[in-house]
């Protein structure tokens, strides 16, 4: 009989995927199938399928850790403090921690080099991208204390953001130490946060 | 003797789009192949996939028109003329004569209609938002007399135009006449260039 609670449970997920990332860094994502990231990962394709219904989330799986660290920044800021620096706090943190989603994780470069190598896995981070956003202005929507454009700002800010840690990317795929492109990141975080808050001025 | 003439230039082109878009209005995107456009327009199916490698580009047709506004906004504005005023008169003038890039073209409402129904058509819509923002970086990056951050202005610019038409489209699928709804495209349009230019200001 088989055991559902072993083969279903966030233990074998998370195995899953980092069976797949490895898998994928090392060879390309289009190079491994669904059934080999089975079979090395010792579970069937139906186990895979269930966890991860679309391949591209074997190797992206991070969208769910971005929508908790948006609704945080937005639900758990203290009071007072705006919808702006919350987010500004967040962005730094993520850095700080070296979060994957800084792109400046031991291991961001290769997964830059698959995703960018791939046109299914750079749809799929625009779906992402695109479905972060809408998180985002949900989440500012229904925010009592908040009166300002939530579309507008959750649209600003996805897109900036996107332009921070392609920047980052480019540069760790250059083969910049992240010690060095640290600093720079969080430079370009500061300039995004003021362009948001004051706006990008009179271009001339 | 095929006359290669014919066949080859830009009102084979236009014809076999404007039939193209005809049949996936009438009949949705999945249900009509290059092969039924190419029948209907009278035509060899490598001859539509000459003019259209793809088949999203039948209907998504505008991307050169739009590349070449944005490109002209930036390259012809007059001296003196900042680059956010003059890609604002940009968009007054695609409002005012009623471009399909305003979404409020005769025929918008099923155009939308028939987007939002195909996965197919967004992932590519969203690749033409980031070619054509790409566009606009690098033409910023080339001005000399431009001193902002190209890469950010392009970002928010093209994502902030995004969310304009989105309402737009979401109103227009809601019924309401293009009349009514292009007042208020406007004052989003006012809207996106003042935070565009001073910000957003200290959100609550």
């Amino acid at each position: 009989m088989p055991r559902t609670g072993a083969r279903g449970g966030p233990q074998t997920r998370a195995k899953i995927s980092e069976v797949a990332t490895r898998m994928f860094l090392d060879s390309g994502f289009d190079a491994v199938t669904v059934t080999d990231v089975a079979r090395e990962a010792g579970v069937s394709a139906v186990t895979v399928f269930k966890h991860f219904p679309r391949k591209e989330d074997l190797l992206l799986d991070r969208q769910d850790d971005a929508a908790d660290l948006l609704r945080s920044a937005i639900r758990d800021r203290a009071p007072g403090t705006g919808v702006l620096p919350s987010l500004r706090e967040v962005a730094y943190r993520v850095l700080e921690d070296r979060h994957a989603l800084s792109g400046l994780r031991e291991g961001s470069a290769p997964f830059f080099r698959t995703v960018a190598a791939s046109p299914a896995l750079i749809a799929r981070a625009r779906e992402i991208a695109s479905d972060l956003q809408r998180t985002l202005a949900d989440e500012l929507d229904h925010d009592p204390s908040f009166t300002g454009d939530a579309a507008l700002l959750a649209a600003f800010f996805v897109a900036g953001y996107t332009v921070v840690l392609v920047e980052t990317a480019r540069r760790l795929l250059d083969g910049d130490p992240p010690d060095t492109i640290a600093p720079d990141h969080r430079t370009r975080l500061d300039h995004l946060f003021t362009a948001l808050t004051t706006g990008l001025g009179a271009q001339p």
